[in-house]
């Protein structure tokens, strides 16, 4: 595909690790773009790929598009020039997605991430999803990666509709948060001929989609432990696999934690730990209760972070 | 509730069947406000309490702000002022509800429809649901309606939540979609002291919902089955049981083609054959295939509709 | 299908109100035949249309085949001979099932209620189904119900499976526990023309089950607060709506306290409130904490029962 | 745990491929005795360390109790004595697994695998499952596995159950067939000081389940594929990690095909293909259709197994 490329997209390596980056909110819940600021530059010293802007655990529902755009071109200042910038972009409709991943890539995005639109669950079946995808790719100024999240659309993008859109000239990877290593296995076989790559979309399968031959991984624990992440990510590339196993088992119940279980605010909180800012969520995330707060804690210290 | 109502929102009586309308597009998916004044002004003779606007069945999260602020502007235009326009203004976050609820109050809405944030499932408890709607209900100039519906969010609005926010002067009642009529029933019963009104979410159950204490259906099958629907309301409100159970009996299945089996596209499919102006739906809800239309076609004439 | 009826099955008319009785243990979890006969001596007194035996309140999982024969054969000896005894008799396989259902009815059953397969939830649709029930109820004694509970199977039957079954003359109706109204009243309108009822599953949709034309209902609450329950089917049946209601909505809770909230032990306790033999449930089902105790009370209380 | 295990139970090293066998029928649906001891004669030059029987895929739930003894002795007979027999054992009651577990042992198992029970699915929280698992595994005569098969039972046995249960000197380890990496590694983490070890229940995710620290597999997909599963554990063990992967991924297809898409039909069929007896299973399970076996082939050949 690299060889054969869209004329206004070159196509790009998407390998490595990335932080979903978590935006700071001042007490008045406005962006706090200095905060997001000092955050992406302490980010830039990490040996991440690149920062993914407009993750979920980036609250992007809950922010305007013109604050959508404005934080990307915000981190595009901030970051190091060799490192990718990932924005999302995916709306809910089809033309809206078109527009804004115009909008993300005149801000500097390197690549778009599209989420799968879910309002209507029942009728996104292959054939709206596979014409979804394509329309967004066909006009998008820059490479895709699709997004399956089902964890918060409810929504799986079918196998077949991944493997269809694998084909496409400006479509060159994607986001796996289910965490179904089996399918992350079968999403690999089934698209080696293609110029494809796969990336785990959470901390705690990173190893495994590593063995079934993801290149990468967008981790929302990257926010917090990224150092950590990186030198995962370096232990299975080099063949070290049991020290990378125990690494990787240190950091499943942090990674819970910070998603499934605690979410966005314990992402924010957490960062507060390690030197970044997190801060609070716009409503209507609550903080933390302080036996959540607790809890937290004991996830990262008794697996020795803490 | 009704005697130490909000100051800025004199409290309303929602009883009666709502069609939650479909909005129709041009050829090239922009809003047909033209079509959509010719559908308004149809409706306007049937014996409906009022519209629903931006409800699921509009399309919401497939238009722009402006176009859904427009889209009420121009139902207002086109409707009797003795009906009520119910608009839905629910966001993911909390600021962008209160923002877009002031808009649509401006708008021409006597009251708004609010649904549940869903994009943080998990986050999304009775303390963070119950902050929003009441954040959103003490500043909204108009009644909030409180709306559930798991079939497009994954969620439901807890029972502790819905009981909790009925004491809200200025929250009257809740839309019911999810269509457990135990719910519905208890909601009914832990509310009776309150000014509170419950309405069916489809005519599926409207019958039994009338039954258990609901006084009134905000029904997709509406827009194509409005007299019927609300022949259906006459006859459980006047107690004629058997004649009501008869004609339910021939709605369900109409209903749920449109509803949950082939969605909006259905809808607006049966509009057509009824008179409404239905059409397209904005990408990427796809357009029906031939057999799908034939078995929504089936759906209706096993029923006497065709 | 009354007249065309399978020669040794005379069909039965099932409707009416059924507790589905639980089994009482000994302090060493064995049948206690002594307080389940002086349960069925109550339950005689009540106007019950008759008893269910082996339903899932009957934990006919935990009990052994030998066991629930002997069940059977003690309800009946104990039961006055005009009220119906309807016995559980479905098993994982197609002959096991045939085989008990031969043995219920020598037991005594006068119709037996035969639940979905559902080890292997995948592979069980309508062709399954259909099969299955086909070759039940053309070798059974006795008139077979269909029963439908997803809460414990993971399964429904499935419409179609239901209307092509309710065609048989040897099957009679269905026992409905999932509580999908719109679903009972589509049972109703698909089977019209047949000879088949069909019976609520749960006391929380009782009256709505009759509003939409279910015949009666087969309710664990039936065992605790079972006069109030078959005052509730008179209300129905003589159009008492408003007084229904009110009664329906007062049952709700307590209901959902004995079932879906804290199951078989706590009906198994509020029996011991009323008069009734409740006592432990088999290992693994574990005895209700203090604070579950305090719960089932207030829920009991709450509406005016304790 | 080794060095101060049960008096009467010695642990065991589970560790290894197992094909968790399939019953053989007759025409009249009766359990083939003669072709079952064919297929164990194979299967026992194949290097599995044991077999599983009265796993999911032998359709235990369709046997007598008799005949899942007598399957067990029949196997216990043809089978090599260095190879493990692990028999399932699981009941929904305490005491009835009890009783098998140790008929079971007496039959000639190594080990029992037991269920999580399911029925009562609400009740059936860690309090409940931990109670279980102890007292059968306090008295049963062999080491016990614990196994947890979602997909059947509706129901994941809980982490801390898992880690609780790990430290009892009679529980060996478990089989988990929900896929869940994440989780899998975690159990790996949480139980690294006891004597207890994992292993995967699917062929589809067997090479990640190594990766991160499980021992082995009970693979349905052995029964057709035995040896090229014991290959990809050699290269596995072997650190073999780019072999490994080539041959996990072609086997992803075939696994699934006779696992969640076709079930145990589609096992016993492919079977047929590969040398084994198959043939059809126990009523309500019904044969392949046509246009599943040509889908099943499809999965086969197109990943060079056919």
């Amino acid at each position: 595909k690299r060889h054969h490329s869209h004329a206004t997209a070159p196509s790009v390596d998407i390998s490595g690790i990335y932080p979903p980056i978590a935006t700071p909110f001042t007490a008045k819940e406005d962006v706090d773009y200095k905060k997001l600021e000092e955050n992406v530059q302490k980010y830039g010293k990490i040996p991440f790929k690149g920062l993914v802007v407009q993750g979920s655990n980036g609250e992007y529902p809950y922010l305007t598009e013109e604050e959508q755009v404005e934080v990307v071109k915000t981190v595009r200042r901030s970051l190091p020039a060799d490192k990718l910038l990932i924005a999302g972009s995916g709306c809910e409709s089809t033309r809206d997605t078109v527009q804004l991943t115009e909008k993300m890539a005149a801000a500097g995005a390197d690549a778009v991430l599209v989420i799968t639109p879910c309002f209507y669950k029942g009728k996104m079946d292959s054939r709206a999803l596979i014409q979804h995808f394509t329309k967004v790719a066909d006009s998008s100024p820059v490479p895709v990666v699709l997004y399956s999240v089902p964890a918060n659309t409810g929504l799986d993008l079918p196998l077949d509709a991944v493997v269809h859109l694998s084909q496409h000239p400006n479509i060159v990877g994607c986001k796996e948060s289910g965490g179904d290593i089996t399918r992350i296995g079968l999403i690999v076989h089934k698209t080696k001929t293609q110029d494809f790559q796969v990336l785990a979309g959470s901390a705690g399968f990173l190893m495994a989609a590593y063995c079934v031959g993801a290149v990468g991984g967008v981790c929302a624990l990257a926010n917090v432990l990224g150092r950590e992440l990186c030198e995962l990510e370096r232990l299975c590339l080099s063949g070290s696999w049991e020290e990378a196993r125990v690494l990787q088992q240190r950091l499943i119940e942090p990674n819970t934690a910070v998603t499934r279980k605690l979410g966005v605010p314990a992402l924010k909180e957490a960062m507060e730990w390690f030197g970044f800012h997190g801060g609070a969520c716009r409503s209507p995330l609550q903080p933390l209760t302080e036996a959540e707060i607790q809890q937290l804690r004991r996830d990262f210290s008794s697996n020795g972070w803490l």
